[in-house]
């Protein structure tokens, strides 16, 4: 069974990783988010392409989710010795992929080329897309302005309210090449359990009309966020957060929806599609496999 | 006594840590070479800049000479393993060096403002300038063709016979703000015991006319370098290498040359300007101090 995976940092990522460890490589595809990509230290930093790749190649870091396994610190440390902008954290083996894509962007390479060659070195043998080669740049709309995301995410913690979001780009992006012929082949897409607003919205912008059934397993649980601001957003955004402001939020496209046990309940008052109650925490990479598992068979039933 | 030593990398940086050692700072202005300097990697790389500052602020790697010290170097080895160019050896703590000067120079500071704001964060007192805030490459004229320099030094090993030297962009190049005020206010220029061709040269050029007392110390001792390529460069360009040949080299500037007591013999053949024959060799900071004092005193007979 052919997947299309649909992925933002963390969450998505391990999602991504649950089905590259049952499918076949050549059967599983994932569109990566590069609306929270951003340039700093004149590289072009990828954040939730990065923590996709890492994770099916088994380089990121257990602990957080994202950056890679066994980092040293002595680039950024130095870094902020000299005075310079010690906000975002990088590591010195993560720094070697910013350095060495920027320097391939530069060449004149597209980020689907350089995203290939990567996997490539890092034996990933699964197919990881960006969304575009464009760029597009997330903006969120605060109470304290208007502020590109990786300066409300990181640098200023979630901090402001969120009014809304803006994705500078977004009209001229176009899917990758081979994103359109992936998503021809596969049975469903999959809406890995990333945050709506700023991870997953920016894709299905991108990619535009979908003909094919849609699934997405929720990020939200028991009304919290696993990682991330998702709830927080749907709070300041007036809307109540929970799982089932996720199925509202993508209603127009599902076929099926996954819930978490915790969220039994609720999953009643969702009329729109199918939907699937499961456990959808993923703590260990086996968590990871038995929700993709889960998610696949319930596809498979659509 | 106020000094201006002129210098390129691991000699000159270790002569102009003598005169630290023993003069106070603010009579100490080491101009320094930057016709090595190079874009690799997206960043500016200043190899004799660095390794004078590493030096004069006790983070030099005391093996190499060039460098920092307790060094990492997972950067570098993740480029590797993503296929990147590794022919040039940086360091993760390096990186931050070159990574931070690279955007501040992006932000449209010069080079000498860098250099000045990198000194006070590594808490050098003593003044550190390049020799030109704009860009100057040297360019080594060879039975391979015309390489850029470090091409020649790093990537090819200086294994191409020299045949000349072209210094980009040296036209144009002016000396940085306060290099002239501290010639001006010196008693004498001092030349390190760096590579007369690609690492006194280009200063030389930068500078033109010096109205002061001219010190320099062989880098060449029994007709060998310490450290370099000065002695392949001189036999490939059909001057026999000795400390007299590079005392011909200077001989229009010079009041004064300093030989190692290897070449007290030699030095006998030095008749257009006062000698100074002593122990040149600076295996450790003591004797670099000490070499700085017989400098000094030499200058002060002059």
């Amino acid at each position: 069974m052919k997947i299309v995976a649909l992925a933002g940092g963390v969450g998505g990522a391990k999602l991504a990783h649950g089905f590259a460890q049952i499918l076949p490589p050549e059967d599983l595809t994932v569109i990566v988010n590069t609306g929270d990509d951003f340039e700093h230290l004149g590289l072009t930093i990828c954040p939730d392409l990065d923590t996709v790749c890492y994770t099916l190649a088994g380089l990121a870091n257990s602990d957080t989710g994202w950056g890679r396994e066994n980092e040293t610190w002595n680039t950024i440390s130095n870094i902020e010795k000299l005075g310079g902008p010690n906000w975002f954290r990088l590591g010195d083996q993560d720094f070697a992929t910013h350095i060495e894509r920027t320097r391939r962007l530069k060449e004149g390479k597209s980020l689907s080329q350089v995203t290939r060659e990567f996997c490539a070195a890092w034996g990933i043998k699964q197919t990881v897309l960006p969304m575009s080669d464009s760029s597009v740049r997330t903006m969120v709309s605060t109470d304290k302005g208007e502020l590109a995301f990786q300066e409300y995410f990181v640098h200023r913690h979630c901090e402001p309210d969120v009014k809304g979001f803006r994705f500078e780009g977004i009209e001229v992006a176009q899917p990758v090449p081979g994103a359109r012929d992936a998503i021809k082949s596969a049975q469903a897409l999959v809406i890995c359990p990333s945050n709506p607003w700023v991870s997953i919205d920016p894709i299905l912008r991108v990619l535009k009309k979908i003909d094919k059934p849609v699934v997405a397993v929720s990020p939200i649980i028991g009304g919290k966020t696993v990682k991330g601001p998702a709830a927080k957003m749907y709070a300041e955004m007036g809307i109540e957060p929970s799982a089932l402001a996720v199925a509202e939020h993508y209603h127009n496209l599902l076929a099926g929806f996954v819930f978490d046990n915790q969220d039994r309940q609720l999953s009643d008052n969702f009329k729109k599609g199918k939907i699937l109650v499961t456990d959808t925490l993923m703590h260990s990479p086996a968590d990871r496999a038995r929700l993709a598992m889960d998610v696949l068979q319930f596809v498979g039933s659509l």
